[in-house]
């Protein structure tokens, strides 16, 4: 493997790649109990699309996860219930751009690694399994869509976006995962779980090598053919839905609204667009803000109110939720602090301080295991590893943060999304 | 302060007492980013009838959530943006036997300890806040008493205590609440807010003789008399109410079902009860567990079932929840296996591989200074310090856990608690 030292962090990266492609990175950590691997593949809940060998294939929304929950199945045993019994702590997560799965154990790491490697590469389903799984992710379904925080967020998502795969629930709709069948699921597992489209991540206090030659004694399969996807043609700077109202089962309207963060196609300046707007939005309204202290103290909003950056698969939001009373006079308070921000002294130190702060969540972040792993795939998926942040913050200025300001919660471009208690008249 | 090296864990803690007994506990952790400070009293949602001067005293429920919420005014500033300024994340929280005060930060660690001494020692209310304050967490106790989880839990406790305070919720209703005055929270802060009821957790890469330094230089109070609590009469092993069904806005029912635990006053013992209740609960329904494999197989259960241990002020209930269609049959088909649960070989070696697994969480809890802090004051108000549990760990037998399983799940000491979709008929 190949070492990477950060002096400015005192971190150290090993990375490997197997000849199929599979991309391995370890960062030990010295004196930690924990020991931690997260083995993920770039394909989630937007992957429903896709080309492959020249030809445009479509697959039913929620796939990706219900791919997921059938994956434990071996065709002798269950995978979750063997590395519990082998000590470890296993789970798995598909968000919309990936779907990963993942241990924490102290002793018997290379048991479990050897078992999460054969599980998530070992695809197994039958008709029967397939149709007893669709009745119990429609629960989980149903759940999802009586649930009042999800339902603000996704209309907040369905306004802003006209096309992109987004719009949809990630785990898909009881309709849509009806169509199901254990041959998608073997074509999906074909074309997304090979070596080439995955990546494993390990931290704790552990030797690299042996991490390196357990995958490659287990990921033995070919690199395969990464396809290309589609999330729909692109998307222009304005919402497609400007208000999105339901009445739900709530004692307080909750709200979301914000606009959509316009692509940049190299992993570096989208990381530091990134990294930017979240710099951005604490500035204008964070905890520490005089906005925030305003809006606070003259009871329009409470501490359930957040500001801040949602990354998607090519696309990103920024956006600001919570519960009050009147939704829209925040949105107005806020795109107007917004349209007239300005740089002076005291945003300049405020700028300065949010800096300092982001740096310290940084390295904060170093003291998890699960926090390296996940943060290494993911930048991985997006071109940029999480050791380079520190240099990217440094070199975004207060200006960068003003414009963005300025622009991104301009009334225009905002979508709102309101839950509303059901009137009960 | 007074150091003690365990030896098996390789771990040292340091413990000191200022003279008007305020408690310290320090842990360093070389190379942690993070530092972590939590100052916390023994006071929260069940110390409602405390006895002082003699005399037995009567507050309304939710007042202990409520001093939190307003400690952090200060006569001239807030001190959760001021934290927030400083480069440090507060917060605070009030369980049913405790409230806690903390911060993380990774540089200003001092700056910040000061400030969260300042604050949690300085009572400042007024009227206006205080009605303010009334609205505020009114809403609050309306989003808990709309949530069908909360609802499911609390109407378990409900129907298992006859007299515990832990039968009302923890931060009260809109009713009770009304009655808080300033001179309310200024009476509640003088009493359980004093140095010999409260305990200092730090945990971070720092000299602990500075932290002492520094609770010595802010906390000057003179030591106050710790008030008698009364958590009502003793309950016998029988529930007061043995099901208790209620509809809501969900998609599914939810279950909790269980029994109270009686308790021990003596700090190792009770500590011993409760980590072998928690391997019982794995040794009968846990993931791993045969009776598990069985009830999710056949679709009685889905993921969302979960087994445990609660512990509350002088007491503990052991429980089971989950969402299903058919709860009442998983309440009969575990206690059926309680009750004649037998230990053979199977079991014997499921429980030596859960005791691995609880040592293996444990170890792993050692990786984070939040853990490390919350335990030891937790710890200190139970009488029994995080870093004994290993040994206390091995002394625990499976005949010990088998005859706890027999006896907590046993029909009899059972109560059900249901939420059950809204028949929409």
């Amino acid at each position: 493997m190949n070492l990477i030292y950060y002096k400015n962090i005192d971190e150290t990266l090993y990375t490997g790649e197997l000849e199929n492609g599979l991309k391995i990175f370890v960062v030990p950590k010295k004196g930690f109990n924990k020991k931690y691997a997260f083995f993920a593949t770039r394909y989630g809940g937007c992957d429903r699309r896709f080309k492959l060998g020249g030809q445009w294939i479509d697959t039913p929304a929620g796939i990706a996860h219900f791919l997921e929950h059938k994956l434990f199945d071996m065709p002798d045993y269950n995978a979750l219930a063997a590395m519990t019994a082998s000590g470890a702590s296993p789970n798995a997560f598909t968000s919309l751009g990936m779907t990963g799965y993942l241990f924490r154990c102290t002793d018997t790491f290379e048991d479990n690694l050897r078992m999460l490697l054969d599980f998530v590469s070992t695809p197994y389903f039958t008709e029967e399994s397939v149709k007893k799984e669709q009745g119990i992710i429609g629960q989980e379904i149903r759940m999802v869509e009586n649930n009042p925080s999800r339902a603000v967020s996704q209309n907040l998502l369905k306004s802003l976006y006209k096309n992109h795969p987004a719009r949809e629930i990630n785990i898909g709709s009881v309709e849509s995962i009806s169509k199901i069948t254990a041959q998608t699921l073997y074509d999906c597992h074909r074309v997304f779980y090979n070596p080439s489209n995955m990546v494993l991540c390990c931290s704790g206090d552990f030797d690299p090598e042996s991490i390196y030659k357990i995958a490659a004694e287990k990921i033995t399969a070919a690199a395969g053919e990464v396809p290309e996807r589609d999330y729909g043609e692109e998307e222009g700077p304005l919402p497609d839905r400007v208000k999105f109202e339901v009445q739900m089962e709530v004692a307080q309207p909750l709200f979301a609204f914000g606009s959509k963060i316009s692509y940049i196609d190299d992993g570096r300046e989208w990381t530091k667009k990134l990294l930017m707007s979240d710099l951005a939005c604490e500035l204008l309204a964070g905890d520490a803000s005089k906005l925030y202290a305003e809006m606070y103290s003259s009871g329009l909003i409470n501490r359930s109110f957040a500001i801040g950056t949602g990354s998607l698969p090519r696309t990103a939001v920024v956006l600001a939720q919570g519960r009050c009373s009147e939704p829209m006079k925040v949105v107005e308070r806020l795109s107007q602090a917004a349209e007239s921000f300005k740089v002076g002294a005291e945003e300049r130190a405020l700028f300065d301080r949010l800096k300092k702060t982001s740096i310290g969540n940084f390295l904060a972040g170093l003291d998890s295991v699960e926090n390296i792993c996940h943060t290494h795939a993911e930048g991985h998926f997006n071109g940029c590893l999480p050791f380079e942040y520190l240099d990217i913050i440094s070199e975004i200025t207060v200006e960068d943060a003003a414009a963005f300001i300025r622009e991104a919660f301009s009334l225009e471009r905002l979508a709102v999304s309101i839950v509303n208690p059901i009137n009960k008249g």
